[in-house]
């Protein structure tokens, strides 16, 4: 039975099964004569990014971070276009996007930013992403983010847990707006990384990235980066592909009440419809398996009753 | 000028310009008034562990930690000694230590430790800290933590700083005491790591842990995963060894003010005296080029007035 809160929590959430079964959960771990009662400091909880707090159709944000900057790059040297991973970004080539996969795309960024400073980098990824817009909905990709999913947020940190973010994107374009736009610290964020060097200039140390990548953080990548930087398993975790599998059921084998949820994009009017079909990220052994593996999927178009905060233009025209 | 605290913070700290430097440091950059007002979320204080937040002679914990494990493998399998590594563990062998070196002792627990699950490892590590001793001092490891250092982590945090460990050491021995003795959470401990392997077991996830390691968080890794883990450079650092050199100068190359902090163990009554004679962790070029580089030398013997919260037992006969 669901309990009267302040202040109406998940309000853009449809009441039913899945609306109850997260306020459940929380009432359970967090009530200190429950059986089931977790610590705050165990109250860790992990999403994806990508289609889970955001959108990520037609593509990734990422993909048109490496494309604007590839563009930059190419008008300076046309040359950048003989390399055919640089020329799948640029023209946003779907048949070569999905031959180069999201750990390609990620290398393309890597190789476009290879030499620059962390610290220029992270300026250069803040200007970005302050103005960068969808394609296709018309807004800018931080006003993208689920009405939903930041009323989560907020439903867990009041409820003393602590949120991450556990993405296959790139660590430092999620930092550049995760404080701001989901109120995740940046240490909070956990993603696919490129290699640093150190390098002394003037006597100032500053990191130069590589092109080479530290860690693309996708499927068993996910535990077990958990695993090293938060140190806890979590006791809910939220995604939407199959390449957030691997840490759904990482949470799930952990002692005691855990929930996982599986967000499924079904929304052509308000969003999109897509799961086996996406290109670079799909979904389709979690959503098959789903309650063989216990885990809640989420309906878009059923469980949410706002997607966004306010319409997306053109969304149905996708 | 020091301002009058409530309940005398640093009260371990003698009076004196390495207590008013701190002191001044932290008031500057958290009122809001100060030209050099720095946000809560920028509060970022890094400290090393061995020789900076407790006691790492006659060697460091992790050293007996080795040992220990080795001893009970041994038991059931007398060839380990046969291996040279596991050999200067089991002896405490002063000259194949330092032939083997940090990264040498770390691998030797990773190999000591290879195949076993992450939990089952955290449980190991978690029941070996509970009561493992100090050789020397006669007292648990647990309990030589600097009386000093624990007031300086609890007036960084009334301040609304994060504080992060950011050690050479083990990632996993050192969460398995670091809410306890430091009130640092699992998930701001950073650390040298094994990589893992995901293993399904009847349907359960679990992390194995394998002989590899994945980082050596000593000396130019320190800045590198700073960034990676933590996302932003800190305003304040804390070491004692050149092995910390790097992330000190990396403080102090941000913007803004900083301050860069180095323990010198000169302390033979209350603890030990040693600098660039230690053979697994020397402290040196550090030490001898602090004022070029702006790094405030802390005298154990002169600016602490307590160094652990009972005299340790037989510190003298060092």
């Amino acid at each position: 039975m669901e309990e009267v809160m302040d202040d109406e929590p998940l309000a853009s959430w449809r009441a039913g099964k899945i609306r109850s079964s997260i306020i459940d959960f929380v009432a359970n771990i967090t009530r200190p004569d429950s059986p089931d009662f977790v610590q705050p400091t165990d109250r860790i909880a992990t999403f994806d990014n990508d289609g889970t707090l955001w959108c990520e159709r037609p593509f990734q944000a990422q993909l048109y971070f490496a494309h604007d900057r590839l563009e930059e790059l190419a008008a300076a040297d046309p040359r950048m276009r003989e390399r055919e991973s640089f020329r799948a970004c640029l023209d946003i080539d779907a048949p070569a996007i999905k031959r180069l996969g999201k750990q390609g795309i990620l290398e393309v960024i890597a190789g476009a930013h290879a030499g620059t400073t962390q610290d220029a980098f992270d300026a250069y990824a803040r200007h970005w992403i302050d103005s960068a817009q969808n394609p296709i909905l018309g807004r800018r990709f931080k006003d993208l983010a689920y009405r939903p999913q930041l009323e989560l947020l907020d439903y867990l940190r009041h409820h003393d847990f602590q949120v991450f973010v556990v993405s296959a994107g790139g660590i430092d374009l999620m930092r550049a707006f995760s404080e701001e736009v989901y109120g995740i610290p940046r240490s909070q964020i956990i993603g696919s990384y490129v290699r640093t060097r150190v390098e002394l200039t003037d006597g100032r140390t500053e990191l130069i990235k590589l092109a080479e990548l530290g860690c693309f953080n996708d499927r068993e990548a996910k535990p077990q980066s958990i695993n090293t930087m938060i140190g806890r398993r979590p006791v809910l975790a939220f995604g939407n592909s199959d390449g957030d599998l691997a840490m759904l059921r990482y949470t799930l084998a952990g002692d005691g009440r855990r929930l996982a949820l599986l967000l499924h994009h079904d929304d052509t009017d308000r969003e999109f419809a897509y799961d086996r079909d996406f290109i670079v990220s799909p979904l389709a052994e979690a959503l098959d398996r789903a309650d063989e593996f216990n885990i809640s999927v989420v309906s878009m178009k059923d469980d949410w009753t706002k997607v966004f905060d306010s319409p997306a233009q053109g969304a149905e025209t996708s």
